[in-house]
C-alpha cells in the first residue's frame, strides 16, 4: 500500500494561464489527498507551480527516500522527462493528464478518485524499460545518457543525408546513407518512431524496434530485436555532415569524428502505475482514433 | 551428432527440366552422403523426383523413427511445407538451395562440404516457432491448421473488403474494414507481411506481427505482440464477402458465417539447421540488397 | 439553369429498414423540388424502392433525353455505379449523402437547399475522367469496360502472388511479382489506392496513379503518370494463378491464358455537380481527419 | 544543331584523386569535341580542376553568349546545381555521369560518342520546371531562391517538431504537426521526397508532390497537385523550434517569426538533352532495381 506520496508538476514558462491550470490540479490532487489521510511530500520544482506550499519540500533525487508514490502532474511529456529519476530510485510512478489523453499519464483529473483506489491497493503496475547510450571513442567514454522514449542519431542540421553503419551484437546488419535512425523502446513505438513508420510494439514486449529515417536505399525498413541486444552505430568516416544522438528527443550529444555510439538496455526499469481497469489496446483505440 | 539422414525433395510437376535439376541435386547429395558413412534414407514422395533408388525408404511422418536429421531440397517454399510434419516429430530440418539464396534454406550445392560439417557437428541450431489456427463455432472447432509464416485471413475473392474485429488475449483491438489481416511470426515476417509494410522480426524474438492489409483506416499500423498471445478474428455479421483463412499462402479454410478463428503460438518448434557460419543478418542484407 | 430534373436510389436489399430510410429521403428530395416548380423524373429502378410513383418513369440510359440534372440519392458508391451511364450520357450528376460525408455526394439531406442553390445556377461544376480497359488477345477485344475509380489486376483468389509485366506507351516499366496493380484515376485515389499507400491526387489533375499491391521488389513504389499515358498489362505466362481484373472494385473480368488488358482514358467524362462552396480540401480534410 | 559547347566541372575539394578523375574526363571531353571540329569554352570554376587549358575561358553567367549546349561533368548532383544558371539563360544541358547512373546525368564516359550523336542533332530533348520560393513577411520579401528538385522546411535542429499550415491557392489544405514538409518537382520524386514515402512523378507531368515528414496525424498522406499552384506554407506562432526552409538540398532560408513561405512553379526552364535512345522507365528500372 502507497502512503507516502510525492507530487511533482513542472512550471510552464512561457504560459501563465496554463501554468495557472496546473496549479490548480496540484491543490486539487494534494486536497484530496489530504482526504485520504496519506503524507504528502512535495518536489522542489514544483513550488515554482504552486505557491504558500505548507507541506514538506524535497529535491528530485531524493524522493524515493520520502515517500513510496510519486504523482506526476501534466500529461506525457512531463511524465517522460520525471521518468529517469524515477526509475533511478526504483520508485512508482502514477501520470495525471491535464491535456488530451496520453498514453502513459492517462489519469483525468475528472477522474480523480482513481487516485483513491490506487492507494487503495486497486491498480495496474507495468515495468517499462530504458535504454542507456554511451558515446566512445577508442574505448573511452565520452558522454552518456538515457532514454525513455528513444535514441535518434541525424546531423546536427536538418535535412542532411547522413552515412553510418549500424552492428548489431558485434554483427554488422548495414550501412545507412539516411536522415538518420530511430532506436525505440516499446514505449517509445506510439511516438516518433511511429511517425516515421515505425510498428506499434506493445509495452510488454522485450524488443526494441529500429526505424530507418528517409533511407536511400529503398528496400530499407524497421526491424525488431531482442531488448538484450547490444547496437553499435559508426558513423562513416568521410560525413560531410557533423553528428548527433538526441534521447527523448530533448538531450542532444554531438557526436566527434571518430567516435561510435552504443545502445543497450539500461538497467533501471520504470514502474508505472495505471488505474485497475487500464487497457492498453483501449488507449492505443482512442488515441488513434481506430474504429470500436 | 546426426547418424541418419534423411533426404526429401518434390517434383516439379509443370517442368521437366527441373525435376532432373532437382534429381540431380539428389543424387549428387546421396553420394556425398554415402562417402561420409552415414546412413541415407529417402522420404517416400522423394522417389518421384530420382529414380532407382537402392534405399531405404520412408513415409514422411515417420522419418524421426529411422533418421535425425532431414536434409530438404529445393528452396525456401519447399523447406515450408516440410517444416510441418519434421515439427510435429521434433526432427531437425537443414535445406539445400538450388535457385536464389533463401533465409531458411541457406545451403548451396556448390557449398555441400557445409553438410559434412553439420554431421561433424559443426552448426547452428536454431528455433523456429510455427503457429495454429482453429476454426470454431460456438464452441466447436470446425477445422484446425499450422503455419509457419503467416495467417492471413481475406475474402474468398481478391480486391473485396471485408469487416472483422481483432482481440488479443480477450481484449479488444479494434474493427478493421480492409482486404484482410496478416499474422506473421518472425520467419513469416521476411516474407507477405514485409511486402505489406509489416517490420523485420528477428527470428530469436518471441513475438507476432500483425499486419492490415489496405485497411480503410488510414491510421492503422502493424502492430508487434507477445508469441505467448492468443488472437480473436471475428468477422462481422454483415459481410457481403465469403471469408477465409490460408495458412503459409497454401493452405485455405472457409470460415462459414458465425465462427470465428482462433491463433496461438503451436506447441511444436520446428529445428532448424544452419552452418556454422550462419549469419542472419548477412542473408538479410544480401537477400534485401543492403549496402555493406 | 437546370429544368428537368433526373432522380435515383437503389434498393438496399439486405435491409428493409434501411431502404424506408432511403425511400423517405427521396420523397423529401421529390417533395422540395415540386416546390421549386420544376420538372421531376424518376429513374427506373428507383421504383423498388419509393412506390405510389405519380411521377414521369424512364430507363437508366434514357434520362439524358428527358432530364438535364440527375440526382443520385444514396452515397459515393451509389453514385459511382450510376456515373458510369450519366459519363455516356454528358449528364450532370449531384450526389445526396445519406450516411457519412462522402468524397462525391457532398450534400446533405439536412442542407437540401443546397439543390434549390444548384438549380438557381448556383453550383461548382468539376469534370472527372474515367478509365477504359479493354481485355485482347492477338489483336482480338474479349471484352471491355471502365471504370471511375480504378482497375485492379489481381489473382482470382485473394492472398496468391501473380507475375505480370507493365508497359507504358510501349516501354517496359517493370515486370511485378506481387499480389496485383492498381490503376486509379484522381476520383479513386482516395478509395482503395489510398489504402496501399497510394498518393492523393488532385481531382483536376490530368494523371494516373500506378499502385503495386504487396510488391515483392521492396523498392516498388507509386508511380504518377499523365492520364494520355496507355498501360498495358501482360501477365507472364507461368502464372499458377489464374488472373481477373475489377472495375471500381465490382465488375470483374477474368483474363484467358495469353490475352493482356490495355487501360487509357475513356473519350466520355462525369460532369460531376457540387454545391457553391464546395473545397475539396475541407472535404479531404473532414474525411480524413487533419487539424484545421 | 549545337555548335558552341560549354563545359562544367566541379573541384572535388576535399579528394586529389577524385579532382585527378574529374580532370582526365574534362581533357577526355574536351580533346572528343576538338575532333568534332566544334568550338570549346570552359566554364571558369572549372579551371581549378583542369590545368594548361588554352581554350577560351567564360564566367557560369555568361555562357549562353558563347555557346549553345553546357557539358557538365560530374553526375546528379553536378548537374543539379549547375542547372539554376543555366535554366535562367535557357541553355540545354547535358550530363557526364563518373560514378553510378544517374536520372540526369546519363552519357557515361565510355559512351562518350553519344555526345557525337548529340551534335549531330540526334537527342531527345525534355523541359523540367524548377520552384521558385519566396519568404514573406507582411508582404515584403525577405528572400528567395529557386530549387529543381525540392524545397524542404523543418526545424533549423534535425528531430524537432514544428507545427506549421499549408494552403493551395489560398485554400486551408491543413495543419501539420511534423519534423517538416517536401515539395518536389518531378524531378525531385526520385530523390528526397522518395525515401519519405512519396510517389513517383513522371518527368512529362505538370505536377508538384506534397510529402509530410514525420507528421504526428497518422493519416496524412502525400498529395499530388498540379503545377500551377500557388501554395503558402505558414509556422504557427507559437513553435518553439526556429525554422527554415532548404533548396535543393543545400541553400538554406532562415524564417525568422511572423514569416510565411510561398512556393510555386518559376517561370524558367530546364532544356534537359539526352541521347536519342534515352528511356525514362529502363533508367528507373536500372536505379530502383526493377526487374524487367
Amino acid at each position: 500500500m502507497f502512503k507516502k506520496i510525492g507530487i511533482m508538476a513542472k512550471q510552464q514558462t512561457q504560459n501563465a494561464k496554463n501554468t495557472q491550470n496546473v496549479a490548480a490540479a496540484v491543490n486539487l490532487i494534494i486536497n484530496y489527498l489530504a482526504s485520504l489521510n496519506v503524507q504528502v511530500i512535495v518536489e522542489q520544482e514544483t513550488l515554482n507551480v504552486i505557491t504558500n506550499c505548507q507541506l514538506p519540500v524535497i529535491s528530485r533525487n531524493e524522493l524515493s527516500k520520502h515517500c513510496d508514490l510519486l504523482i506526476v502532474v501534466g500529461g506525457d511529456g512531463r511524465l517522460l522527462s520525471a521518468s529517469r529519476s524515477a526509475a533511478k530510485q526504483n520508485l512508482p510512478v502514477v501520470g495525471v493528464n491535464l491535456g488530451t489523453l496520453g498514453f502513459l499519464a492517462d489519469i483525468r483529473l475528472e477522474n480523480i478518485s482513481q487516485i483513491g483506489e490506487i492507494l487503495n491497493n486497486k491498480y495496474h503496475e507495468e515495468q517499462r524499460f530504458l535504454l542507456e547510450t554511451q558515446v566512445k571513442n577508442q574505448e573511452t567514454i565520452i558522454a552518456q545518457d538515457v532514454a525513455f522514449n528513444d535514441i535518434v542519431m541525424t546531423a546536427i542540421k536538418a535535412g542532411r543525408m547522413i552515412e553510418f553503419a549500424l552492428h548489431i551484437d558485434d554483427n554488422l546488419v548495414c550501412s545507412y546513407r539516411a536522415d538518420g535512425l530511430i532506436i525505440s523502446t516499446p514505449t517509445g513505438s506510439t511516438a516518433h518512431a511511429l511517425s516515421g513508420g515505425g510498428p506499434i510494439l506493445h509495452p510488454s514486449l522485450k524488443a526494441l524496434a529500429i526505424v530507418p529515417m528517409f533511407s536511400h536505399n529503398l528496400s530499407s525498413r524497421p526491424i525488431v530485436i531482442n531488448d538484450s541486444s547490444v547496437l553499435k552505430l559508426t558513423p562513416a568516416k568521410h560525413n560531410k555532415e557533423a553528428i548527433k544522438i538526441i534521447c527523448d528527443g530533448q538531450n542532444e550529444i554531438i557526436i566527434s569524428e571518430g567516435s561510435e555510439v552504443i545502445i543497450k538496455k539500461a538497467a533501471e526499469k520504470l514502474r508505472l502505475i495505471h488505474p485497475i481497469d487500464y487497457n492498453y489496446f483501449e488507449s492505443l483505440r482512442m488515441k488513434l482514433g481506430w474504429e470500436r
